[in-house]
């Protein structure tokens, strides 16, 4: 149906793999380096960043939540009962509120920092700012992660998904970044049980099979990152 | 109609003033000073950033992509046309693509260094990370203005205003972001002349009129600021 330019642990791209497969959308993955500053990626958004969307018409929609609000304006009403975004004006603050909570702040405190020191930086050359990581921005993320996993677990524990009564938009975005910290085994699971029973839910969706199967040469995941049951 | 809570320096709250006064709607402004982390204030957004609007009836929207949103949803159709989302699907990418460069990428490589530096460090705390200004900081903001500049002459080269025919959203977003950089005198314009008159058209409507009025104390704005051609 279209094609997504994306970069397997960029946890944005992740999201958007979820949201088109919840939505029974198939499209072609285009691995896309951001670092390269590919001058044919930069035509098609300026930015220069993952994931976009290039439909067969041409339209090309750049980023993980105009994605989100696109796909749910042109395809949103044909998945009636499971839409994921809610109708009411009121829901839909709340679950945009978590989803740029994760596309964006989780992205910054913590899936930014993990993913460019132990994974990006591995395919980047020096001049792109390649090399060793750093270790004062790895324990940072691991820091903030703890409290990010402490707030789906207050959440989750007064309802049945991140942002109400229905898996939405909030859900897949805090599953897709933690299925990249989750990868590089920095995720406090024992900290909190509620988020971690959520986040197995999420996680036992058809849509999530893809990522898991999702590697870094050279690079395992952590033990228990496919395991249903973990 | 609402509460609107701000702070007269950070361009998102700028951006969702804008906004108000072009739906004719006026709110009841609360500074808020986000470094001072008030316990109230945590309660109603636990992201802890401006702007919030806070209906009457008690619903709280955080956020000024959101707040855009909402407002679009419960306010919008009764603008017909000086509607500031469109409604078409694609022109609605290109709005929000545009939205986010200046909301998102203006503020994280312009407007929040610039902001921070020069400003909010004047009313912060030694413990809230107060002091003199970093210069790199500066520095950096002031060489990046320079591309996002061009690249708002290069748009509007191009088209009516910045996303197409109308007046949008990514209008209101840049020059907001572009008022508080002038306000410091950080803004380049004599390298851009589309990009200035643009500006200059933006600045002259009636929604803009309470932004120029901003005052930082001990602070006087650069001498063209508030003037209508500069």
């Amino acid at each position: 149906m279209a094609n997504l330019y994306h970069f397997p642990f960029c946890a944005n791209s992740r999201f958007v793999r979820l949201v088109l497969a919840e939505m029974g959308l198939e499209p072609t993955l285009v691995e896309e380096r951001s670092w390269d500053r590919r001058d044919e990626f930069l035509l098609i958004n300026p930015a220069g960043t993952t994931p976009v969307l290039l439909e067969q018409s041409g339209t090309v929609i750049p980023g993980a939540a105009i994605i989100a609000e696109y796909l749910d304006e042109t395809r949103g009403l044909g998945l009636s009962g499971r839409r994921l975004l809610p109708e009411d004006p009121t829901g839909r603050v709340e679950v945009r509120r978590l989803m740029d909570w994760f596309l964006v702040k989780f992205e910054g405190e913590v899936t930014g920092y993990l993913v460019a020191e132990k994974i990006a930086k591995r395919f980047m050359s020096s001049s792109q700012g390649g090399g060793p990581p750093d270790m004062n921005a790895i324990r940072a993320a691991r820091t903030n992660v703890r409290y990010h996993l402490k707030y789906i677990g207050y959440l989750i524990a007064r309802r049945r998904w991140l942002a109400g009564d229905d898996l939405s938009y909030a859900d897949l975005a805090a599953a897709a970044h933690l299925s990249c910290v989750d990868y590089l085994g920095d995720v406090p699971w024992e900290e909190d049980e509620m988020a971690r029973n959520w986040y197995a839910r999420v996680k036992s969706r058809p849509s999530f099979r893809t990522l898991l199967a999702d590697r870094v040469a050279g690079m395992p995941p952590a033990a228990h990152y496919a395991d249903l049951d973990f």
